[in-house]
């Protein structure tokens, strides 16, 4: 069977040649007479694989030696609870409600501190991003969520939140644009969408952040303890990081982040540019704060939306079906979505107008 | 390059023909026109390889539907916080100390509720598992491990602790031998030794015993909110639950854990005679709960035993040192050690014997 075109908002498309690259060595990694799964964490063999992967992402996101990366588990949701867990001083947050999972991580993080929902866009069913924030200057820290997977929506610019540690779920478009990680206390990433597959969560943060747990802060989900240990306090997702590294690779030969940036950057254009003129399809998301990543589109009646989604999958373009809550489509493109697979969704699109409007 | 055998304590060694069926379909699953790493979790095509890696868990440990099977991340580790905050009622819990892994359970747990220590081994560096308890019949839960991965022990019967759950880390012998689920509340196994690639965790438990969380338990180790989700509250690591079904189809082509647990015990007991009547080799585990997973040995002389596992790399077989807490060898021989990788073992070591003795 052909590879469809996987517009899948996460687990998400992986290019190709990392797939192919990743079936070569499945059974013998290169040298070594095993597979990388069979590994042991603490092998030189590994170890090796291991800190490369960490290099290559320092070097994608120029992340200065003041900042650790962390390869965890338990995805985004777990630092949902982390954050609190590691950050609460005073015991009082900033949150910036910008859509579903901005609001889970706020609704986690009431159990162990006290959330101060600083700007919302939920009135607006996330349609944008807020833009203006009533921060408060005794926060133990500041969250924002940088892309909203289900919305389609991305802050274009990093809110300025003072000395007060700005804490940030990229789950759904780090390493998708050059991002000054400076500006961030943490931020913290899902792999599922960008960086491979699901399993593993990269955390980087400043150093001085960590060292302040709860006590009841489980002993795996302490950063200070994470950091000490290098991700290894226990077995790590060995294979996810493995995949991750190849996907930097990826990456990094492609141009790395500001190559991509050009790219994705052309290819959301392809979708927005044909969505802002067409007849039958229109965009969600306001104008100012569009996502790179997602870009979510109706045509005002449900019944065609799922006729679409159909005629779309039909043609080999699969997973365009909306989130519940906003309905609708939802094309994901990440990182690793080629141009052509944009180029192929929007013929597809001509033609269905073409048939129904 | 060839394969080698490896000897690796976790993760650890993958049978050679689940291997090469994950590479076949890596890039792209039979029928679906995408890799496995690619499909959402909610799509019906992942929900049917999820329910069919869940359902041959079931069959091959007989497990009935008074018992609920959740895939988490965060390994065994995670269990061990998860375990006093998904159970603590009275606020006391007895735990058997017999070995590190069961030391770091009860530290753990002692952040969370009053720890009894019932039975120890540790002042004789545990070379066997206790046998005599000091129950509490007051307990919350009473806290086992069923294999002792570093020490090479193992319960041959499991205790009795009466109306209170008994709960096991079952790790390093889960799917090695027939094991009564009904014996037990809840048992817990991290993927990367018996099952697969690390970054899973498999929990096995008594549906009525979800649902009495400590308040501040994190949203994402809540036993009863995994239930309702089916493992599902947020993205699972679908891969190695994927990878995890190509093991347990492999599994039950060979007959199951029974047909599994002959072999296990004829593999074992290769290397056990050997090093009953070796000149050089000694065993270090009390005969009496000796390991089928994890055999461990000295030479009585550590340049000796470096010298042997530099001797054994040399010939193929790999990762035979030994925990630094207990030195010398150890040789794991989990499910997926063919025979022939044991019977050469022994060859290796007697002509090493030869040689040196």
């Amino acid at each position: 069977m052909e590879r469809v075109y996987n517009f899948s908002a996460g687990p998400a498309a992986i290019a190709q040649s990392v797939l192919e690259r990743a079936r070569d060595e499945l059974v013998c990694y290169p040298g070594r007479g095993m597979s990388v799964m069979e590994m042991s964490h603490r092998s030189s063999m590994y170890i090796e694989i291991f800190d490369e992967t960490k290099a290559l992402l320092r070097q994608l996101m120029h992340i200065p030696d003041t900042y650790e990366i962390l390869f965890l588990q338990g995805g985004a949701t777990l630092q949902f609870s982390a954050v609190p867990l590691n950050l609460t001083k005073a015991g009082r947050a900033d949150y910036v409600d910008s859509g579903n999972f901005a609001h889970l991580a706020a609704q986690e993080a009431m159990r162990y501190t006290q959330v101060r929902v600083v700007a919302s866009s939920r009135e607006d069913n996330y349609d944008h991003v807020p833009t203006e924030f009533a921060w408060n200057a005794d926060a133990d820290y500041a969250y924002i969520t940088t892309n909203n997977t289900i919305y389609g929506t991305r802050y274009t610019s990093i809110p300025d939140t003072g000395a007060v540690p700005l804490v940030a779920d990229a789950s759904s478009n780090i390493l998708s644009q050059p991002l000054d990680i400076t500006r961030f206390g943490v931020l913290f990433a899902g792999a599922q969408k960008n960086i491979g597959p699901a399993g593993l969560c990269i955390v980087v943060l400043r150093k001085d952040l960590a060292g302040f747990e709860n006590p009841l802060c489980p002993k795996l989900m302490s950063w200070a303890l994470q950091i000490k240990n290098d991700s290894m306090l226990n077995t790590p997702n060995t294979y996810g990081i493995y995949m991750a590294k190849l996907g930097f690779e990826w990456l990094r030969d492609l141009g790395g982040v500001e190559a991509i940036y050009e790219i994705n950057q052309r290819k959301a254009a392809l979708l927005y540019d044909f969505l802002d003129n067409s007849r039958l399809f229109k965009p969600t998301a306001r104008p100012e704060c569009r996502s790179l990543m997602n870009v979510t589109f109706v045509t005002g009646d449900k019944d065609l939306d799922a006729a679409f989604v159909k005629y779309a999958a039909e043609r080999g373009l699969v997973n365009l079906k909306g989130h519940r809550s906003v309905g609708g489509m939802r094309a994901s493109i990440y990182n690793a979505m080629p141009q052509a697979g944009v180029e192929k969704l929007v013929q597809v699109m001509k033609a269905f107008e073409k048939e129904n409007a």
